[in-house]
């Protein structure tokens, strides 16, 4: 078999065997197929595409590249749940909770990951004692105790996806709806997920911008768990502004547990019930979304989450008290408002830029050895639709630091005001095949 | 200026600006532009094309990457004449000598290059006594005395369409039109022309298999020279069959001798007259094709053509008396002939498979190394539409071993003998703009 030979036949818009696609992510890795012929590959995909089958080789051609983190040794179906991103996405701590109240294993590997705040990991570490380091065979006994742990990320995971993914960064083929898809859908297969919810987010903020694209990516990524066998369902849910109220980490915890309380902010709320209540029907504890809503809506309602949550702290070493003293966690040294210049109503957000001066602040880490402030960074007072008062509060920034003014420019660049709001539904649609 | 936005912008099917092209091409020349880099514009190139604009800029960028051969001190207009490439193609011995004798000036670098008979310099050396090797003030001299000399080709040309071409080669990007023009183009004009006739071939044994896919590529390098003030004429020949009768370097040198006493194949001498009196126009000593044609002709039998090519092989050190003489060219020891396996009509030829039939003979390179053995080749003896009776000779084989039973499976495997034949007209089409 010749690379040349498998890109020809790819920009003839023809389908590659499964032994072509393993011979090249095999090659690609091991490095026999080099950089320059798997770029040209990667551009003659963007053209041509992959059919459903495609992709699915691609997808378990990468997953087996690497190590695969066996779960089998936890009782139930592993439910796993991955967002394709955006500012201030706090699911992933509240969503685990809700749905290891109600007996649904969570075994989650993490990540800490570049970007405008911590990942899920950074976020952690702001509960005090909080430890993610825990050998397998204890975060498989939490998960059968406790259905919920969080741990890093150890082993060598789809180490093809990885040096693909850094090629497609480089030669502009991170837009590829069959790339994509089998990229995110390798590392959650390879994490051990027997089924998978996903969080398409669709808007300015996200990596899809339309409706439609969104779906087709939803569509791609859950035929390709039809293809190897793993339950997947999708929900394309709006990323026009940001996600909740807090971007920054010790900020997101306390937004987290506000909203295990039952007090947090409407759209992270409304999101959570949406997923979870797909994990929980995934995992087999309820037969009808509206029935594991309830469920979830009731545990809530109970404090059965929120209890689950403090659970799941005290089991990793942090401590408990957090719910009730949010004091507890690294908080930012000054307070200041950004205020609205003039009066209307907020129309839109440059999404991208409310995250990234949210890593100006320290937030997040611009490249890999940068230290992150876990106390800083902002809440987003208003939401699209929102009438403002000239001088009235925009943004809370906290921060470290007592000059603001290139993070306070960028804010009032990002946030606009004008006459009338186009109001996007929350969840855009549910895709199931 | 970043390489992955240019491939952006080409891959959504934009203009690449003139500082764009340049900025990628001494990139990549450089090593700066890394070859992913490269390969991924190729197949953005292969899929969105380039303007005739960007194809300019593209050829003058791989010009001036490296030098440039100066024939500013040659008086008159310096025309030269590129083939596309086929088998048997002995034009560019008759067509110097044909215009030179015209007082046209013929100042050709050839290479030796690989391929199925060697290059023009390989079938000079077939000449006794000739030299290539003339240093770059002799050769100006020669050729304003003479009008006519022939020298290997020195200096660094074009580096950047040499890596170029060697990415394209691996990464399923040869076959890209706006590629193949400006890589072809480029080479011309580094080596000096100020106008270039193009014999652009077509058919089964040639890169263009479709009139269609030769003349786009013939308008796109006529189109190039526009942009760049070369004037440039195409003719779209076919290549259906050998041109011809001779493969091999001792017998396409006696099939041009032959050919310029007007004496040699009737395709061959059609098609020398066709490209020569273009040139003949281009260089301005003759006002329409007619008249060059007319005076083409006239010099091939009065005689001053050969007499032309005799000084030509005397100033290079070679023995004129070959043109009375073939025997003083390297023979071959052993001539046997390949007979036809039934009767019927020649209706048509594996030209690819022709050529590769002598090459493993030896007259050409399989690789760099390869020594040639100037001697040894074929004769074609039938054409499209002859009749042939069973057990007649087709090919005779011209070799320095007993054993051809190689080669002449491969070539009467290669030639094929039916009811009808299609022949096609040898001149499809001359382009012009």
């Amino acid at each position: 078999m010749r690379m040349v030979d498998l890109i020809e036949k790819k920009q003839h818009g023809l389908a590659l065997t499964k032994d072509e696609i393993y011979y090249m992510v095999n090659g690609f890795t091991d490095g026999t197929v080099p950089d320059y012929q798997m770029s040209a590959m990667a551009m003659a995909i963007y053209f041509k595409d992959m059919s459903d089958v495609e992709r699915s080789y691609l997808t378990m051609a990468m997953v087996e590249s690497g190590d695969q983190i066996d779960l089998s040794a936890i009782n139930g179906v592993k439910v796993d749940k991955h967002s394709t991103g955006g500012v201030g996405d706090t699911t992933t701590l509240v969503l685990a909770s809700m749905v290891a109240s109600l007996g649904v294993p969570v075994a989650k590997m993490s990540g800490r990951g570049l970007g405008h705040t911590g990942g899920t990991l950074d976020k952690l570490e702001a509960i005090p004692g909080f430890k993610i380091e825990i050998g397998m065979d204890d975060f498989i006994k939490l998960v059968n105790e406790n259905q919920i742990a969080v741990v890093g990320q150890t082993g060598n995971l789809t180490p093809a996806d990885k040096k693909i993914y850094a090629l497609r960064d480089v030669t502009s083929t991170v837009q590829s709806l069959p790339l994509i898809a089998s990229s995110i859908m390798s590392k959650k297969i390879a994490s051990g997920a027997d089924a998978i919810v996903l969080d398409v987010k669709v808007g300015d903020g996200a990596f899809m911008k339309t409706p439609e694209a969104a779906e087709e990516l939803a569509h791609a990524m859950v035929r390709i768990g039809k293809q190897v066998d793993r339950q997947v369902m999708a929900v394309i849910s709006d990323m026009n502004q940001p996600l909740g109220v807090a971007v920054g980490n010790t900020l997101e915890v306390i937004e987290a547990i506000e909203t295990l309380k039952g007090e947090g902010p409407e759209d992270l709320m409304e999101l959570c019930l949406t997923l979870g209540s797909q994990m929980v029907v995934l995992a087999g504890k309820a037969q009808t979304i509206e029935e594991a809503r309830q469920m979830l809506q009731e545990n809530i309602d109970n404090g059965k989450a929120l209890a689950k949550f403090q659970q799941f702290v005290q089991n990793q070493g942090g401590n408990p008290e957090v719910v009730n003293d949010y004091s507890l966690m690294p908080q930012a040294s000054i307070q200041q408002m950004v205020n609205a210049p003039k009066s209307g109503v907020v129309t839109g957000f440059d999404c991208e830029n409310i995250g990234i001066a949210a890593m100006w602040l320290g937030a997040g880490r611009a490249t890999k050895d940068s230290e992150i402030d876990l106390g800083v960074g902002l809440k987003i007072l208003k939401k699209i639709g929102d009438t403002v008062e000239a001088g009235e509060p925009l943004v809370e920034v906290y921060s470290s630091k007592e000059d603001i003014n290139n993070v306070e420019k960028l804010l009032l660049e990002s946030i606009h005001i004008g006459e009338e709001a186009v109001i996007n539904p929350l969840i855009h649609k549910i895709i199931t095949e």
